[in-house]
This record gives C-alpha cells, structure tokens and sequence, in this order.
C-alpha cells in the first residue's frame, strides 16, 4: 500500500474520532481556502537557489553579509501554503518564515487590510504609540489581542519584535519583584540616583533563571537566557545568570510517563536549588523564563506537570513566571497558546508573543502592570498597522475554526511521521509535536541536512532545528491535503537515502 | 515692532545670506508643500486631553498602563505639521510622535506608496529578511539606505527599531574586538562551548564606554549605556561598565571655544583614564557609544573637535565607534546625518538610525561587517515595508531638497529663538541647535513644563529634554511661516509669564 492511501486510512480514522458537531466545523473550516489561489502541488525548474537568485545574493553581498541567504523569493507569485522564489520555483512552504506566516501569502484578508481606505492613515503614519495613540487603538487591540488573551490574563502590551518583548517581559518581572521588596514604598533617593549610574540599589544585581537549549532572543537580557547555538552568542558580554538542564525526556512521551516524571522532578529540585545558590551568592532570582517547546533547542518538549512545577515554585517564592511564546503562540498547536495545553491552575505572569501575531508584545496579569508610565516603554512600541492586520488573521481564525483545523491536520501529520519513522527506523525517530507544531529527528546532522535539500529538490521547504531535528512550521491553512504532498516526497527521499 | 515683523526682517536677512543658486533650490523646495492640505493655523477648541481622549484613556486604562499618554489623535485628519486630537482640536507639531515624523502626517507619497499595487505583496508577506529576501531588497536597500549612507561607509542592516540597532551595533563592535584579539584565527572549542553557558572565554568580560546624560535605548545592553532619567532605568539589572561626562559647554558655542575646548580635552582625558580603569579591573573597553546631539539628555551639544578626539582614541587602541543618529538622522540639522557637521576625518564605525527613518538599522565599515551568516539576526531584522516607504522619503527629500531647506528654515527659527531669548532674559536660555533641531532652556523646570502646557492651550505641540529644555523636532517639512505660527504663540505665552 502507497504512503497516501496508508495515510488516507489513517485519515479516515482521525476523521471517526472527531464528534459530529467537530466534523460540522471542520466542514466549515475548509470552505475559504480555495480562494488562495495556491498550486495543487511544488513546482521545481532550476537548482535552489538558482541563477537569478545567485545574482541577487552577490549583489546583496555588497552592503551586507549573505551567510544566512537561502534564496530570494518573489512574493507576488507566492500563495497560501506555496513560497515562490525568484528563479520561478514553486515550494511548499513547512517553515514559513521561521514560522512567522499566520495565513500564508497573499490572503485575500490582509489585501483586503491593506486596500481599505479608512486604514490608509494606520499605515502612513506611525504614531509614538504610548504617548499619542489613533482613536481606533483602543477597538483595535481588544478585538486584535485582548479577545485571545491567554487565560487569567486581561493586560497587554505591544512591542515591534520578539526579543524587545522578551526584555520588556523581564523588565515588568524585576519591577515588580523590586516594587515587593520595598513593600509597594516609592523607590528613595539613593535609589533614583545610582541607577543612573549603574549601581546598586537602583540597579540592583537581579537574575533571571533559564535552561540549557532555551533560545529567547539576541539582545543582552534575552540573550542572557538563551542558550541553544554559539552563532547567537560567541564574543558578547552577558550576565552570569543560573542554568539549568531542561528536561531530556523520552518519546513517545505517552509511553514513558514514570521515567519522564522523574526527570522531571529532578530537574525541578535542581531549579530549587539554583535559585538558593544564586541568592546565596548575591544575585537573587527575579523570575525563570522558559518556552513551552523549545524550538530553536531542537523542539524539545516537557510535560504540562513540569510547567505547573515552575508555576508552584515561582509562586511559592514570589517570583515572576514569563512564557515565552513567540514560537508556539497563535493557533499551531491547535490552542491559541501553546501552554494552555498545560492546564496550569495559576497561568504564566508573563506571556510573549511574536512572529505569526505579526506584532511583537507581551501579556502581563495585573500585578504585573507598572505603576507608572514610561517604565515599558520606547518611541513606537508596536505598530498600529501591524495590529490593523492582526484584526484580520484572529477574525479568520475564529470564523473557519482554524485552531480545530491545526488539531486535526496535525493528528494527521504526526499520523504520517510515525508511518515513516516506523518505515524508515534506522533514519527517523522521536516524532512528536502539539497540533501542526510537529518535529522528527533524523540519526545524525548530516542525514538531516540531506533529508532537507533532497526534500527541496522535490520542492518541500522545511526548517532545521537543534542538532539532527526536521521541524515543521506551517500556515494555519495547513490541510490533509498539504499534508499528503509533503508525505508522498518525504517516502521518495527516506527511500533513496535507504537504498 | 512685533516679533513676526522682526522675524521678517531676519528672515530677509538671512535670504540675503543665502547665494542665488541656493535661491533657486529654496524656490523649488517650496513647491511640493502646497499640496499638504495643511490648515494655515491651530484650532483648539477643548482643554486637552479633551472628553474624548479622555474617556478613551479610561478604556485603555483596562488594557495597559496609560500614565504616558497624553492624548488620543485623529490621523485621519491630520496634515503635514498639523496634529489633529479626538476632540477636533488641530496642534502644530514641534515633537512629532518623538521626533520621529519626517514628511509629516499623511503625506501623498507616502499614501501613494501604499495604494501601489506592485508593493501591495510588501505590505501583506513579512519575510525573514535575512533569509528569504524579496526579490527588489537589493534596489529598495540601494535607494533607501545606501544612497544616503554616511561617508565612508556602504554597508547597511536594517532591525526593527532603535533600541534594536544599538544592541546589534554593540555587538558587531564586539565581534570586530575579539576577532582582532584572535587575530582572526577561528573561535576554540572552549570557546564555542563556554559562551552557551554565559563563561569567558566565549561570554568574555567586555565592556562599551559611554557618557553621562546619554540615552540609547531600553534593552539591557543599550540601557547599561543610557544614563538620562531614573525612570528608564530603576530596578533593572544592567552590567557596571565605564561611565564618563559629557561636555559641559557654555552657549553660544561661538562665544566659548576657548574654555569649551578646555572643557572637552578634559573629558578626552577622563576618556583615555577611564579606557584604562576598566582594562585592568578585567572589563576591557571595547568601545565608545555617544549621540552627535544628546537628546534626551536636553538638547547637549559638543563640537566636532570633541568627536574627533573620540574618533583618534578609539583608532589609536582598535576600539569601536558608534554614533547613534537614531533621533538625530534623516536630515532634521540640515546635513542628512548630524555627524557630518563634524567633519570627522574617518567616519564611525558603526551608525544607528530610526525614527524619522521608518525603519531601525545600522551603517558600518565594512571591517565591522561579520564574516558568518546569523551573527547580526533575528526573525524580522527590519521589515521591507518600512524600507517601501522610506524609499518614498528619500526621494522626496532629494527632490525638494530638503536638507537645504533645513538649514533655511532652522536657521530662521534659531534667530527667532535668539530675539525671544534677548526679550525674556529671565526666562530664557542657551538658544542652541543645528538646522531645525533647536531647543532652549527654561529658568526652572516647573517654568517649562508652564510654557509647555500655555503653548499647548495655544495650538502649539513641543517636547521636553533633560531637565529645562524644550527641544523642537519638527518634520522636514518645516517653513518659515509655521515658524511664524510658533513664535507668534511663544511670544504671547512668555509675555503672560512675564507678567
């Protein structure tokens, strides 16, 4: 039997498992899609990158380094689930612009953003937004981001890329932890004056605890906490702040639940102690900062226990829990947020978002909020325009039921990765994943990397993560379909590498 | 004779000043103007914040902090210099959403930019720049940024806002540092593996030297550099590194150069004694950040003397140069970049820009450019939508010239400051500034912000600095008769004062 029809039978079998009502939404969900205008399949004409595409990087290399050029794309050409590239290449697209594409190129919804006159003057002019926000502002994030706040979460700010909203987590993290040490009194003049200067106790010694494979951005603070590859962090001064393993489980989780669990309490005494060791020494723990998969780590997952371990001790310390979800945010995992998967009792203090939210930004409760203004603060923090197109992606969300949609078409292809990690066990293993957010590892780098620019030649895009990991980054348009293009050229590679 | 008169009689002056060719250029930078649909003054019509932009305070109030806004605007109706709030009240706009306004508000290029349909793929499909470029980034790069860059560079990287270009400015002055130290040789293993645990040798000790008043942003590595207000740095963990004054210059700088010279080889020398401090307490200094202009600061100036100096210590010991433009670029003085005023005789290393250049980002020799892919990076590392539109702005910049016209009008505004000065002497102080970029001081703190809100209630728009400066950041668009509309305002609210 081929893959496809071993896939369509898996389908069939995901399809019984949804209730009626389900599969009544799922019907629903499907309709819009065919607007997109998207090839039924790759289209493959030249090497990639190919001459046209070669030309331009050497050109680009003129104003600035092109090491991480992987081709350059023609947009207009490109739809839905389908990334175009210059040289007349079609490829689908499993990345996604390192996930950043909601719902894929050219949406009729964000032209339509874009075309509508009473928006006009949001893309123009880019207002200082903290002190001088349009009248719509208001309207504009309840509906773009208050309606999918994560839960027990009502306040929200903006920011223009992921690492500034990791920072500015952080910074809401110390205020706070700083505002509790002077038991909610105004800072003194000792204070106000030597954090001017840099010293204590207006800049207090403060740290934040990470883990080993974490990764959350490339500005000093963000990057203090991040720890998954030397290119991000080689030659740059970052403060010495505590480390912890992140827990190193075993796949298929379900079926090591004991194991797992000791591992992952063992980690969570070792956080315990981290924190008493930093303290001890000076540098008191403000908050710990974690992302609910660790994606540029090797996607590498933890259990909803060992969340709700960070939650208890964070809470039991008094210290600030920020989720980094600038990854895993906005649908993939088929929630809205990927730690609502977790079932937390208390949730996160701090939950930051990017990439697919297009804007930047973090959730904060309450208590997290600044007393004063022009603490979280920089001249744009955001942009209107970025939220003017965000009010499309979460209307289209809701109204064809996409975080259903990732559900099922992830269940499909993890169905299809297990399918070929059980063919193909001497290459792939560890197939996992949370909706569409899905990974599989190959036996080594160099497997891996050939899996991917063979799968290339065949006009599937995909993204590599951690040491030997396939990660897959979809749109939320995502279908079987899809699913099936992709995994029809997967067995032909797996196939030719086993031979 | 009223001060509009005696500005008329300056202003003729001036023209006289300027040569017949120059003339002619002002005569056809002129033109363009006409079609800004801008009102001929302000209208105010309620207390502001009005009703409106309260009510609308009081919602966002739920959402997130709101202690820095002042008010809510209609951008709908506003035009070029003219401001227009909720409430129907229309300010001439001296501040520009923090200086960061460059053909004012709904300007038709820009509108035109927008509806265009071949850029309608650049504002729906954000890519990862550095990775799936658009197909026209090389040609909006060229006639964005490489055509204006700064002498003596050609290398160019966008990022997403200020704050964001001075940290990767840092850290490409960090990579040039220790691969000199390296002496080009390939990272070790030690390296490559203690800098993912936050251990020299990877994660090495360095620090960057900057001045007190300075202001480069709100991530840690730019906040450690920052020392203007408490509120943008209490509570937050920041490294200890080499901390100097910023010339204290008496004004007019023509009237002082012999004790300002005096004053700024001192600093020199507290440079070069403060480069050794911390190159032996273990910290090396790897190199300078400093603004041409200090402008949150208050409106600090220095003279070319000054940077020079800076320039010659930090080539004598191979340090980095960074001049952050990010408030001071794009034209505003009259030169496109501030530093050209100083006519250095080797340029900075590295350049930062924002605001008024609609996109973050950062020039650099192309010493500083790093030799791997993914040492400068993130998702977004800038957004070409913003370069679409900048593009626009350079054009008409070019154009209308601009920059020429900066200095025409900054300097009628500058004489205007200077008569207001020599009439309210017990108020007034230090009329200083560069092309358009102008500010002056208040006797009292309480004093200015008076000023401020009296010229508010008049129609008139301005910002602070430091702590009795008004700074004016006008947009390129500035004339003489909104000079005029201004001085006419300022004379009445200091004549109430005076009283």
């Amino acid at each position: 039997m081929s893959v496809t029809r071993r896939l369509n039978v898996l389908l069939r079998k995901i399809q019984e498992t949804v209730t009626v009502s389900d599969r009544h939404v799922l019907a629903v969900a499907r309709q819009p899609s065919t607007d997109l205008a998207e090839p039924s399949e790759p289209r493959v004409v030249t090497d990639i990158p190919g001459p046209k595409s070669k030309q331009l990087i050497q050109e680009l290399d003129q104003i600035q380094n092109v090491g991480a050029v992987h081709f350059f794309c023609d947009y207009d050409s490109s739809h839905g689930n389908y990334l175009a590239d210059v040289d007349g290449n079609v490829l689908l697209d499993l990345f996604t612009q390192i996930s950043s594409v909601p719902l894929g190129y050219n949406h009729p919804a964000l032209i339509n953003a874009v075309s509508k006159p009473e928006n006009m003057s949001t893309f123009v002019n880019r207002p200082a937004l903290a002190v001088y926000p349009p009248a719509d502002w208001v309207s504009r994030l309840q509906n773009a981001l208050v309606s999918v706040c994560p839960p027990g979460m009502t306040n929200v700010q903006t920011m223009a890329c992921g690492t500034c909203s990791v920072e500015h987590g952080l910074k809401a993290i110390f205020i706070k932890y700083m505002s509790d040490q002077r038991g909610g009194k105004a800072p003194d003049k000792e204070a106000l004056e030597s954090c001017l200067v840099n010293k204590a106790p207006g800049s207090p010694p403060l740290s934040i605890l990470s883990f080993n494979g974490s990764f959350h951005g490339r500005t000093m603070g963000a990057l203090a906490c991040s720890h998954s590859k030397w290119i991000h962090k080689l030659d740059f001064p970052v403060p010495d702040w505590p480390l912890v393993r992140f827990p190193n489980l075993k796949y298929p989780l379900e079926e090591y639940v004991a194991e797992n669990r000791a591992e992952e309490n063992k980690i969570l005494e070792e956080v315990e102690d981290k924190i008493e060791e930093y303290n001890k020494k000076g540098q008191p723990v403000a908050g710990i900062v974690v992302e609910p998969v660790q994606c540029e780590g090797g996607d590498v997952f933890a259990t909803g226990e060992f969340f709700q371990g960070l939650r208890d001790i964070t809470n039991k310390r008094g210290l600030g829990y920020l989720m980094d979800e600038v990854q895993t945010g906005c649908g993939a995992t088929g929630k809205f947020w990927a730690h609502e998967h977790f079932n937390l009792t208390d949730s996160p203090d701090i939950v930051t978002f990017s990439k697919k939210m297009l804007t930047g930004g973090f959730y904060k409760k309450e208590s997290f909020k600044p007393k004063e203004g022009f603490r979280i603060f920089n001249t744009w923090v955001g942009d209107p325009s970025k939220i003017a197109l965000l009010e499309e992606v979460v209307k289209v969300i809701k109204e064809e039921n996409l975080l259903h949609s990732m559900k099922v078409t992830g269940d499909y292809l993890l169905s299809g990765l297990k399918l070929m990690q059980a063919k193909y066990p001497e290459i792939l293993s560890k197939s996992r994943g949370l909706g569409t957010l899905c990974a599989i590892d190959c036996n080594n780098t160099a497997t891996r990397d050939k899996v991917m620019a063979n799968l290339r030649k065949k006009g599937i895009h995909t993204g590599a993560c951690g040491e030997t990991s396939l990660r897959f980054r979809t749109t939320l348009l995502f279908q079987n379909k899809h699913v099936d293009v992709f995994m029809e050229r997967f067995d032909d590679v797996l196939s030719e590498l086993s031979k």
